[in-house]
């Protein structure tokens, strides 16, 4: 890769044309990189070295930039630049980046900044600001290529060389009606190969996806992959409104599946390495205690029956461990099927994994009474607890992610916590015959 | 959405054209459908009106739903077509598709695909299906748009327009010199912009990120996703050889996702709905037995100590259960840091969850020596096992993913099984004082 290898390289010349303040030069080198190298420059940059930066470029440079970090980044700039710089920054950001930033601020922090736009943009930016997180009207971007139904093929080239320096994406063109209504779509390729005097109606693609403001960013991730698109158009009773581009939807992707990983361990909202000791104990001993709560009914269980303590003491943790185990597989395997899920899939799956259950349990229970012989402990009820355990716990896994409203109660750790209980009142109750 | 609220209606009609055999009125609604459209459709029909179906549209048109079955699936449609049609419609495949289907055979299978392309071809596709497995060579597609340095933005308009409709992509076109070694690129937008007598050269974008042919696919996803490209270059020894686009990236994300979800579960290649019984079972089976070897330690330090039996029955699932859920989140925490990361994380990682884990420890210490009051169990001992036994269970739960090799060895239920070991052998010992 040429430029990570060359990188150190770089960014050393970089850095000295910034302490021997040789503004041209900086500027040349610097504003050639990606606004994603730009952005590891900066952070190799200390308050001071940082400040001159800022003033070498411009705020509409700078934008690329601020648009890139995470709020809580955006927030600690902020404090290092003066308002007016601040001010024009944003207002050089595209409309979804700016909506990003300013959804963090109260409505009358977010006044000085809509002042700056032109009435039209600052109404649009605040309805956008109205829309409900991880929604499509949240993620989209009003910066796209429009044409009118009547127009030529030439008409839109013309209009996309005037204009397309400004749209998120030029590779699609958006086919509209006098009501603004959506009515089609053209490719750029389309209209290259296309002769300049046919009326783009002609040539559009009037079978064409569009979802409505208010549908989950998880439906327009699955669309725009599953139809390989590089933008999704984003409609409001038929009008549109804005485009979600797909590198936008790479960061949903991520996002999405940070929560489900998260959500799979108890951990949700403790992985990023921005949030603090403190927030992160916070987050994980509240999932800690509430599994305590589960746990205690072992405890009551054994305390009730301390003539078995021994058989308990021996047999109980192996067979937690395999049947908690199990539980978390068929568990993790639940949530993903779910997740890209169709209807049908999960009756397959209760299917499938029932019969994986049982013969993970029969396996399992005869290793077991094999070592309870060993052990002189009661071969029977160790096998059929053995059995039963591994059964329900991988049964329950499967189906939990199905029946809980809430996702995160469908975690490892809940599960786990549960076979724990369960062995111990089966082998307790299997004891007392 | 406009094509799912229709579908339902949609899908009807077009079943009802396949079994009246109306072929030209099917084959123009059919084809009017988006690939995925085509493919869901398919799945509803059963083998008879399948075959009407492949009769009705020609190997060519065949070729983008093909491309889009899983491997399992394209085995079985095989079989329901004639030698000729198959060979036609791999013919007519980009060839990352062509390379995916072939990988799954033998070097002599692929023989009477390869003989259907032009020399040049078949001796690209034979290099690709040498690439490894996950790699960007295995990843590419060789169908992109190239120009020559000299050439100027007339003439490489004129190259699109001829040979856009074969290419993958026409957004970006690369530019190389006479030995074709990659020497930059220049979007069509540029195109688009620029004076139709400009030289490429002059305008193009030389500080590009290309990725040898050996790197491995999740190296790609990352540059892609970081530099928000829709095609990354591939090449060898600066030559150009393909392009990977961020449609196949996507799938990309999509597959590395379940890999890790799989492993952190010890459920790794069984996830899938297309495993079968024997296979899920088998790949779990696996990972539980060898849990139970772990699991041996605890039964082997409680057999040798039946005097501490009591307390060990008490207060072992207790402890073992919160550390247990202590190491699945750290685990978990730091898989997904390691999995997204730079150099410096761990060591940030380390320092926040070593401090998150002493937190958590310490206050579910004392909650389980309350308990222990209370059911008059040996105080100090409950509570210095609870704090020890959490602590190195979340420690070795941060540090586990960095230290293993093959990371399913760093999945919950290995953590969870080291939490019970860990727990049983500090609680003997320290009952031993």
């Amino acid at each position: 890769m040429t430029t990570i290898k060359n990188w150190q390289e770089y960014s050393y010349y970089l850095a000295l044309h910034l302490k021997n303040k040789e503004r041209s030069a900086f500027r040349k080198q610097f504003l050639s990189l990606h606004p994603n190298d730009q952005l590891a420059f900066i952070y190799m940059l200390n308050e001071h070295t940082r400040k001159r930066l800022y003033r070498y470029i411009a705020p509409a440079e700078f934008a690329e930039i601020f648009g890139r970090l995470e709020p809580s980044e955006q927030r600690m700039v902020v404090e290092e630049l003066q308002p007016a710089y601040v001010q024009e920054t944003v207002r050089a950001m595209p409309t979804d980046e700016m909506v990003d930033f300013l959804s963090g601020f109260s409505v009358t922090e977010t006044v000085p900044y809509l002042n700056l736009l032109e009435t039209h943009e600052a109404e649009k930016v605040k309805r956008m600001l109205g829309y409900g997180k991880h929604t499509a009207g949240a993620l989209m971007t009003t910066e796209y290529m429009v044409a009118h139904i009547t127009h030529t093929v030439a008409d839109v080239l013309l209009h996309v060389r005037e204009q397309g320096e400004n749209a998120e994406t030029i590779y699609y063109i958006y086919i509209v009606d006098d009501e603004e209504i959506l009515r089609g779509v053209v490719s750029l390729r389309d209209i290259l190969l296309e002769a300049p005097t046919t009326i783009v109606e002609a040539i559009m693609q009037d079978k064409l996806i569009s979802v409505e403001t208010h549908i989950d960013q998880e439906t327009v991730l699955h669309i725009v992959r599953d139809y390989d698109l590089l933008a999704l158009p984003v409609t409001e009773q038929g009008k549109l409104l804005g485009i979600v581009t797909v590198d936008d939807v790479m960061d949903v992707y991520y996002e999405e599946t940070e929560e489900d990983f998260g959500e799979l361990a108890g951990v949700s909202g403790a992985i990023d390495l921005d949030i603090g000791v403190m927030q992160a104990t916070k987050i994980r001993l509240g999932w800690l205690l509430r599994l305590i709560v589960i746990s205690m009914i072992p405890v009551v269980f054994i305390y009730l029956n301390p003539q078995h303590a021994y058989s308990i003491a021996l047999a109980v943790p192996l067979i937690a461990s395999i049947a908690g185990n199990a539980g978390i597989q068929s568990l993790t395997a639940a949530t993903r099927v779910k997740e890209l899920g169709n209807e049908g899939d999960f009756k397959k799956l209760v299917l499938r994994d029932s019969l994986v259950a049982s013969l993970l349990a029969t396996v399992s229970a005869v290793a077991v009474a094999m070592l309870a012989v060993v052990l002189e402990q009661p071969v029977w009820q160790v096998m059929l607890c053995t059995l039963l355990a591994i059964f329900l716990s991988s049964v329950i896994g499967t189906i939990l992610p199905y029946v809980v409203k809430d996702s995160a109660s469908a975690s490892s750790p809940v599960i786990a916590t549960w076979s724990d209980a369960i062995t111990v009142v089966l082998f307790i109750t299997l004891l007392s015959f």
